[in-house]
């Protein structure tokens, strides 16, 4: 397992400094059973499980409490840096007067309409809170921590960034290792069983569903989208387009990599693979262009979509970017359109220390689906790629 | 991958009758991003991760609707049991004029104060549902589905029966092997790395948190709890102890298992010693002639709880027993004194079909703790073992 003590120490510290700017007096993450049912922030501020009904607050004045179980005591001491105070029978009482101790004005909780990753309190917890603090003046003092948390998952520390950076290497290394296995007349099954291997012999873990990780779609009949890999056979003259996330030192990648396999006598691919191609590549590069600090997710998204589409092809179905860190969808910000089911995240903006994917895809009629994504970072003056991009169209002999 | 196709299948039938029971119309899970935030149900009732708002809609008529985002729309359809709907900007439109088109009397959520398996649905999506059903009669209508999940996971089937049976004979041969390893002078973390090797090598899964699967408690001075497997050296004159939980298939075993480490010349534990295991296996098998359906859970602590006491030591601050199953604490009825934590769950009768964990601990001064626990099935007429319960001490040499 990996030690992120020195990590969450680092992420406390950060959101610190975040509730301060934001004005925020505590937060407050209220949470129970978490190997069940975990709030995301859990893995990023604590780093453990916790079985009863546990309190984690953090006030703008930097002092860091928790209130667990009896019997989850000792392991939460372990992480050297909260107050920690334990009951028997119920968090309420110990709750409530730490909160009126505290007595704070603005209190932070994690429900978000917009973002999942700020959403870990339950609609059953929300109601024991507001039990537990019935008949005291914090029951109206509530916000979100939404934008807490996009800010505190969305800034990466150094460390974090370099994590990003480790899993990508191990990516771009099994898409090196597929090139050299894969062969016309393998099925999806057979290629995603081989990537599998180089994950699980690599120590590696998966950053999403292993499902559906990696997705491999091949030729104009496969499914797109979050598709398990079916016996659809690789043919020549199609697409073999893969996407693949792996999870190292609990960090992740997530990068899209297309190649064509080619038919007997072909040394290229054809025009209209070449065109997709450029055309897809050519949306990148004018959203990474866009992709700068302040500006607003759904701003870069329309210039990449709009490229697509004034080049002919209808508009792709999906956002242009996510954040990437801790989960391969980390959360908050998002490069999309202002669809309902973006509401909200694609309004945020930009910032430093963001590391986004850059994706799209295109179809090409009898051949299979174009599709590439990158993993960028957002410096002061220019977007960093994670890893070598890919700018040429792969080969499968 | 487990194929948990016909399970799935078998769970969704069974949530049928039990919406009957309760006499509810719809019960609609509404979750996003599972694989951030998952909602405890799913695992039982659909099996796969969804990444956009989705709603998954199941009828007292019998009708199964999944209302998900178009990219996740293939894998849903790969269920062969819900009518699938999906939409490209969001879940709002659809879900909405699906639930006009049922036009439920009582609608079930998945929110609970009391139930953690029951309270998958977060703030932040209540609120949503909320938004998206507004000016609609519906949202007068809901109520908590946590009498329904209680009774869908508690009620096991043959197949969920047959699993946990099989992770406890796994659990079992673990417990063997472990005895003959171990050695005085081994620390917990030697003993727990070999527990861990063995549950690897045998391609089991942890039944919880591996940082704290297994316990490992030695000694007068090891913690107790959750607590992280330290340095404490294994001592002649001293107890060994270990809670120990595997998946496999899916399901989870929860054991506890005692051994007295001899001293040198000793043949059996002394007095002290045999006592403890006797007052704790005797507040087992009263606790377990208890356990009858229609009995209160806190009603079944309540016997094993005063034999302990009525035998001069003190009480144990932990509930008597919890359900098994899918996860290794399953949600729902605990065996449990009436303690805030416990509040509603150790109200709720057990059934026909449950599997419990009947567990307690004394502590031996000078020795260590003294604790065990069994996985056991209530029948009509019988409490079940699901494996061979440990009724002498064990002996490290």
């Amino acid at each position: 397992m990996v030690d992120n003590k020195q990590l969450i120490q680092e992420k406390l510290a950060q959101a610190v400094e975040i509730l301060n700017e934001f004005e925020i007096d505590a937060w407050v993450i209220f949470t129970r059973e978490t190997f069940m049912l975990p709030d995301p922030i859990m893995d990023l501020l604590v780093g453990l499980n916790v079985t009863w009904q546990s309190a984690f607050i953090i006030t703008r004045t930097g002092r860091k409490i928790a209130i667990v179980g009896y019997y989850d005591g000792d392991s939460v001491r372990g992480l050297d840096v909260y107050e920690v105070r334990t009951y028997h029978h119920g968090v309420g009482p110990a709750l409530r007067e730490t909160i009126e101790e505290i007595n704070p004005q603005k209190i932070a909780l994690n429900y978000s309409e917009m973002d999942v990753a700020s959403d870990g309190l339950t609609f059953g917890m929300y109601r024991n809170l507001c039990r537990y603090l019935a008949g005291t003046p914090y029951i109206e003092r509530f916000v979100s921590s939404e934008r807490v948390i996009a800010a505190l998952r969305g800034r990466k520390s150094d460390t974090e960034v370099a994590r990003v950076r480790q899993a990508v290497a191990s990516t771009a290394a099994i898409f090196d290792a597929v090139e050299a296995y894969v062969r016309p007349g393998m099925t999806q099954i057979e290629i995603a069983a081989f990537v599998k291997e180089q994950i699980e012999s690599k120590g590696l873990d998966y950053a999403w569903d292993p499902k559906y990780n990696p997705i491999v779609t091949c030729g104009p009949n496969s499914g797109i989208g979050h598709a398990v890999p079916g016996n659809t056979v690789l043919e020549r003259g199609h697409t073999l387009h893969l996407d693949l996330g792996v999870r190292e030192n609990d960090y992740c990648s997530d990068i899209q990599r297309m190649w064509y396999v080619l038919k007997e006598g072909e040394e290229s691919a054809p025009p209209d693979v070449e065109r997709a191609f450029d055309v897809v590549l050519g949306a990148i590069k004018v959203g990474e262009k866009a992709l700068k600090p302040g500006v607003l997710g759904w701003e870069v998204d329309k210039v990449a979509r709009e490229f697509i589409v004034d080049n002919g092809y209808p508009e792709y179905m999906h956002a242009f970017g996510h954040l990437l860190g801790r989960s391969a969808h980390d959360g908050a910000t998002v490069l999309a359109p202002r669809w309902e089911k973006y509401q909200g995240i694609c309004d945020l903006p930009v910032e430093v220390g963001n590391i986004f994917t850059l994706e799209l895809h295109v179809v090409v009629a009898g051949r299979g689906i174009m599709s590439l994504e990158e993993d960028v970072l957002v410096g002061e003056d220019e977007v960093i790629y994670l890893g070598e991009p890919q700018t040429e169209l792969r080969y499968i002999r």
